[in-house]
């Protein structure tokens, strides 16, 4: 299907995509660069790319296909670096979690080659980074999401959809305002809830007391704080707007519990949480195997 | 160890503790009440009690165990209902999630013979309620708080510690109010923010669009909003000062990382990011296996 891709960033996203790519038999080579020289020559040695690029666009010289997986906060520089080489013909793909912000670095940094650019959100990973746990059954099974903007050339649009699809993928495509917005809710909103939660904890005197004491439901639902402070940093900053706008729902929601809880209104405590348990108790995640 | 076990409450956790007992050989013989006959002749029929009993009264009668697995705002019924039957050679506990009201209800239920109640509060817990998911492995390994006053006769104290580890559970000791407030941080807040945050995002017009993209991030934290109205009910308004002054904490430290958002203080939001992830990745769950 593809000649050669172009990877930018291989750490476990980009890296995890090279070894899917190559063992569906998509990509006939894989140049790669990161901006560590140790991580793209591990990244060779272990197979997840064929040769190592000294720049960002080298990587992309003669490639049909290129997947930038880099933090958010370098997306704009990347896309300048890369600029001079990009032709209609390539595909270029990212896997950030927020949309808009790529989107106007696309814009800034691409300029009048913005159409070869497919905004893409894999929602998959796992908390450990790094090309040492890429894995090429990361994306199988789980939803990828695509942001085109109006001059997204369709044939590169498709090809994004027939890509992803080759690797198992469920391809959904929407605005980047719409998935900006849904995944400050389902996503951003429970990261900074659970860092948070944990800073409060350790800020009272007897907070370690406390957390030795934390038992299976608290270990589920405070996996999420354990997330890469840069990756999590850039994330937040990037979609602030949706997300302090999620974040007051949540409190408006949260302090009409308080309320019922402080003047001990037991039925209206009882129904808001039966109709949390049931929404949770309803709902599974959407994967290729129950769409 | 023991001759009769009286089980007041035949659910999950009564029935995996009757389960346990048996088949530890520390008890002859299990008589059981609940409030629903059928869920007495369930128990029955799949051998977690041997002798249905059609009252409280007189499951206790003539045993030197008893264990009340009811909803926390049925103690002081319960209480009063078995009193004239309490001797001070029987062993009496609880598996409720909340301490000091249980014990205020044992002042005013047991009176005189609060000396053999040991207040306790097993650390395990499924997401399936009822005897049916009843588990003789259920607390294995398991922390047990064990909270008693004054009173408290010592003899009990013991046997409560004993049978608990005979069990394979950690036993730990501590007041009342330090329980109270280190469960209202690490168990009774994170399921009222897991609540708070589901009804959230469903008041929301395009809140099931949002459900429908969420991964696998959110499908662990919100795991504990699945969680029984009844007994959450219950608990949060019987510790409501605690979980109202977690809530106050948390709620302040949430406000503090909002405002580095929206002024874009990405330096600080990272700080406070890697200090939460730091935390989590150094926390594991107390076993007895790492004790």
């Amino acid at each position: 299907m593809f000649e050669q891709l172009g990877l930018i960033g291989c750490g476990l996203m980009g890296g995890s995509f090279a070894l899917a790519l190559k063992r569906a038999g998509l990509v006939k080579r894989v140049v790669g660069y990161s901006k560590s020289p140790s991580t793209t020559e591990r990244a060779r040695q272990m197979g997840v790319i064929d040769i190592e690029a000294p720049s960002a666009l080298l990587a992309v010289s003669g490639a049909d296909i290129v997947l930038i997986a880099v933090p958010v906060s370098a997306t704009e520089a990347t896309f300048k670096a890369i600029k001079h080489l990009v032709t209609p013909s390539m595909l270029i793909m990212d896997v950030g979690s927020t949309k808009r912000d790529v989107i106007d670095a696309g814009r800034r940094g691409l300029r009048e080659h913005i159409g070869s650019f497919v905004p893409a959100h894999p929602i998959a990973g796992k908390e450990l980074s790094g090309v040492e746990h890429a894995d090429p059954d990361l994306y199988a099974g789980k939803q990828i999401i695509l942001t085109p903007i109006e001059r997204t050339f369709t044939v590169q649009l498709q090809k994004a959809v027939d890509v992803w699809t080759a690797l198992g993928c469920r391809v959904l495509k929407m605005s980047p305002e719409q998935h900006d917005a849904a995944f400050a809710a389902v996503s951003h909103l429970p990261h900074l809830i659970a860092f948070a939660l944990m800073n409060g904890i350790t800020s009272q005197p007897q907070g370690q007391d406390y957390l030795s004491l934390a038992g299976p439901g608290f270990r589920d639902f405070t996996r999420i704080a354990a997330g890469d402070p840069k990756i999590w940093r850039d994330i937040m900053i990037s979609n602030r707007e949706e997300l302090l706008a999620q974040s007051k729902v949540f409190q408006r929601t949260l302090q009409a519990m308080e309320l019922m809880i402080s003047s001990g209104n037991g039925d209206a405590l009882e129904g808001l949480i039966e109709q949390a348990s049931n929404t949770r108790a309803n709902w599974t995640m959407a994967t290729k195997l129950n769409k």
